[in-house]
């Protein structure tokens, strides 16, 4: 067990067991000497004991077409888990407790494929629209080249994530497996809206279905109304093209809306009356309430966090000073409001919100916190500008209960022991 | 020749030669059908037509730790020039022509190398800071992890990129050639300013140097000011850990300053008196006006911007509506207005502005335009929040001569040839 430290008297505490003020660190004026408190953080040094490198000594690598990152970060990375008997079906997750800021690199993006990769070739792949429209159109990616384009900064996540917050046990692996199904890229392609209104839409319409050029033809329904507000046909992520595990050369883009409903690999556009009632919208995406009834259609992502350092998998050496970091973000519009508990909810502490705050996209949340050596329970409950706020795990079972897998939004809790280890836990 | 095109008749001129409303394409419920106009976009098609590609007859590629861009993309590179005799010593190009949105995907941020880049392992990097400081403090990365975080979307710029344009005859190459040397990511890091108050400023000290872990041992000179104010130790570049090319495992991020002053492979930081007149800070990275005169520490890069869509390479098919498109940055502030002009700056139509628009960011801009199928000049000129307007060529080589290679942020002028070809030329 460590020693308790109590910290420099001039802190202010903004909730119990030392989360202190979120302005703490903030202004560049503020005095923060000694603020780290702790002899490890970082050494008195004098200038000879910064040794010349080797890599100071001989001429560095060359220049490459498309970097890479170093070597020596090799475990950032995502992980799977797949359909048994099949290699490109089930989904992979971003490394979160290893990332920071609100953008998630390409390469690290989370997928859920349902029967892998296609290799699609973007001078043969076409999207046509049809079904109740005045004109069907078919549109090649050179067409779509010439349409007025828009960008956005939207987080998609899995209609699966955080399931493991629905067993009876807290699962005992990191944030990357429990959270990992949430990702946050910038998005630039066409309106949909902008195509819809050159093919005409016939009044009858009152929904879509979208479908992907993959070999499952993953296709889902959303609402009209949702196509002609902010739906995006999506042709770069983060400026490059997008990447072929997010749906080259074109993905379906419903802000906050549930991950598989973002067809990607989009091949088809109908409009019909109702929604078309596919193979994955039946008891797939719907949520099985405790009752036995089913909530079909539920699209939007509900608000929601989570404390990315801090998390499983992170120890923590000793006390004294550090920053409580996660992310945040909400299907409904923006966030509001994060707060940061440090006692398992007894007592709450607003959180820092890194500009800029945008609508249905991730949103970084930081807390300094001067852990004194002992027992903590970390949790982060987001509010968002519609008045939502995250429920607890008790809250989201009396709601659901716990035969689904899909929204689960509820808090994480991490609980920190007098060793500084970190564990995924219910509070 | 193409035959010339007058466009619809409701279509509201914003300025000469076909440069319509920038809010033309903006309103979702603005009636734009048929507003393309051309029998090329889209083809009316039946549902028949849609032919189930061979990518959809067999399971897709399988997961992957780390993502790559589809094999499609390869020619989507950085390209790049060489010292004569060395490989990694030189600048490499972001392909502008071939991306959209604000963010550079972190394969393809330009590079400026001075020996190459350094094969630095994490774990004895050290970061030391000294000189008029009251503690000298010696950092390792397992420190810095601790600090607060901050996030910025900031545009970094060679202090060379542009120099093509005080070259006598319009090079004929392309944006990436001419200003494929800026590049925009999301750094995150800790405060310089939070750094240097635990070092303890000492009253004297009015500049800093920062040095890099490259065989060149890149250093630099800037001023205190800049280090209280926005400063930041970065190690993650759009969410990842800093690409080996951009300063892995820690980088200065100076925004809006010329781009060799944000020192990569960041292992020092001195605090002087003056400015520390490294081999640097000579007759490179200094402004020699016609007169002979120098101008050194000219730190932030002037507004500018450039037309990437269309630009040189890009071949326009037919007359019909385009969009026009483009980045602008001010290393002063924020980006407040574009303009663009289809007939060599003799009328100017104001761009939209992609939201969110940042201080120190790339801003993307967009503008609709009808070619009419004749010749056309194509300009944009960035006016930011302090009211800095971008120069003609003219302008600035009255202003700086043309015995410099540095901070060129003149009007960048493409002609559109009747028969649809972009070049790059002298307005």
């Amino acid at each position: 067990m460590h020693k308790r430290s109590t910290g420099s008297s001039d802190e202010t505490l903004a909730a119990g067991n030392g989360l202190l003020d979120r302005r703490r660190f903030l202004a560049a004026t503020s005095a923060i000497a000694g603020a780290m408190g702790s002899a490890a953080l970082p050494a008195p040094a004098s200038a000879q004991e910064l040794s010349v490198d080797p890599w100071m000594k001989v001429p560095g690598a060359p220049f490459v077409p498309y970097g890479q990152p170093s070597r020596f970060e090799e475990n950032v990375v995502r992980t799977w888990t797949t359909v048994p008997g099949t290699t490109g079906t089930g989904a992979s997750r971003t490394p979160h407790h290893l990332l920071n800021g609100m953008i998630t690199p390409n390469g690290l993006h989370f997928e859920r494929h349902h029967s892998g990769i296609p290799d699609i070739n973007p001078d043969t792949h076409r999207l046509l629209i049809h079904g109740l429209v005045k004109r069907q159109l078919i549109f090649t990616l050179e067409n779509l080249a010439r349409y007025p384009m828009e960008s956005r900064i939207a987080f998609i996540e899995c209609g699966g994530n955080g399931q493991l917050l629905y067993q009876r046990a807290p699962a005992q692996v990191s944030v990357q497996q429990i959270q990992g199904q949430v990702s946050c890229a910038e998005w630039t392609g066409v309106r949909l809206a902008v195509l819809l209104q050159e093919a005409g839409v016939d009044p009858k319409a009152q929904w879509l279905l979208a479908e992907g050029a993959d070999a499952a033809g993953m296709s889902r329904s959303f609402p009209l109304a949702k196509a002609m507000d902010d739906a995006l046909v999506a042709l770069f992520q983060n400026g490059e093209r997008v990447r072929p595990a997010n749906g080259y050369p074109m993905r379906l883009l419903l802000p906050g809306y549930e991950g598989n409903i973002n067809v990607k690999w989009l091949r088809r556009i109908m409009l019909t009356e109702a929604p078309t009632m596919t193979k994955d919208e039946t008891s797939k995406y719907t949520i099985t309430l405790a009752d036995g009834k089913s909530l079909q259609f539920v699209f939007p992502q509900e608000g929601k966090s989570v404390i990315t350092h801090p998390s499983p998998g992170l120890v923590m050496k000793e006390p004294g000073l550090y920053e409580i970091s996660g992310i945040a973000w909400s299907g409904y519009g923006k966030i509001a409001k994060v707060e940061i508990s440090a006692d398992g909810g007894r007592s709450w502490a607003q959180a820092a919100l890194q500009e800029p705050v945008l609508s249905k996209a991730v949103t970084r949340f930081r807390l300094p916190w001067r852990w004194n050596g002992g027992p903590a329970v970390l949790q982060s409950r987001a509010t968002d500008d519609t008045g939502y706020v995250q429920p607890t795990r008790e809250q989201m079972i009396a709601l659901r209960g716990n035969r689904t897998i899909y929204h689960s939004n509820a808090i994480t809790t991490w609980s920190v022991s007098d060793k500084g280890e970190v564990k995924h836990a219910y509070a």
